[in-house]
């Protein structure tokens, strides 16, 4: 639990591992939030690392969208997501899908990722499933650019939440 | 018609002025392209537009797709186009279409703003009114990641056009 002091202090390397897995399997974000020290509190990192994602072209936004994973999907039945994705799929009852809402939640990955090209994005933390499936086909009927923007909405919702439990908030 | 030389002499006015005019409503690209001279040849010009325009945060590119016309649409009824779009529309033939291309084309408009949130972008200016709308029918089945790419790509080939019409090609 580095303390924002410590983090201040740190070298582009060694920020880059404490807090570059924020945003999923994108450690560019806080490669480019570095410069931007210091930080005058959580939020205003926080705010600095998404400020580098908004800045992002579309192909690099898009990338990172991408590297996300399907709720209840591949990944999560593998158990190849990483720790955080884990921590919160499990926290959101996704790992004790019904049948029913495993093959539900299958249709809406297929159908969402047909029409958009990236994944359902959902900060699920305090979503029960039912609540989850629900925002999933309601999200599923908006254009593309409500989502891209609703996506990264989320990421942010997400990563404040991982930066939080970074520093034992 | 200003030669490449004239271009690479011009103070940010006058080349905004010159050149602000080749990205639909969106002079941001030739204030962003201004810095990067000289311009050593036309494509060279052309080529640092182009990545202004890649390398613009989702929603400034969102708002460049956005502020291109329907084709076919409102602003070709009311004759409220720009110059460049006029010209373009017409010499594809879409002033000219027949009920039934005109209703089907509001019927494509339709379908795809609902989907994607942004106007169709398609480099008319070698296509009849047919391939137009068989071309357009098809891009409407594709993912949003691939349209918006689409689109840009299409801008890119709508905009070398123009800055051939503009330097007399």
């Amino acid at each position: 639990m580095p303390s924002l002091e410590q983090i201040n202090a740190m070298s582009p390397r060694e920020f880059v591992a404490a807090l570059g897995g924020l945003f999923e399997h994108s450690p560019w974000v806080a490669e480019g939030a570095w410069p931007a020290r210091p930080f005058r509190s959580d939020a205003d990192l926080h705010a600095k690392m998404v400020a580098v994602m908004r800045g992002a072209p579309f192909e690099r936004a898009l990338a990172l969208l991408r590297a996300h994973p399907e709720l209840a999907g591949r990944a999560m039945v593998n158990k190849s997501l990483t720790a955080e994705s884990t921590n919160e799929q499990t926290r959101s009852g996704l790992t004790q899908c019904t049948p029913e809402e495993f093959e539900r939640l299958q249709q809406l990955n297929a159908a969402y990722n047909g029409k958009f090209g990236w994944p359902f994005i959902l900060a699920v933390k305090q979503l029960d499933r039912p609540a989850i499936i629900h925002t999933f086909a309601e999200r599923l009927e908006q254009s593309a650019a409500e989502e891209f923007a609703a996506c990264l909405a989320n990421i942010e919702t997400i990563t404040r939440w991982r930066l939080d439990d970074l520093l034992d908030k």
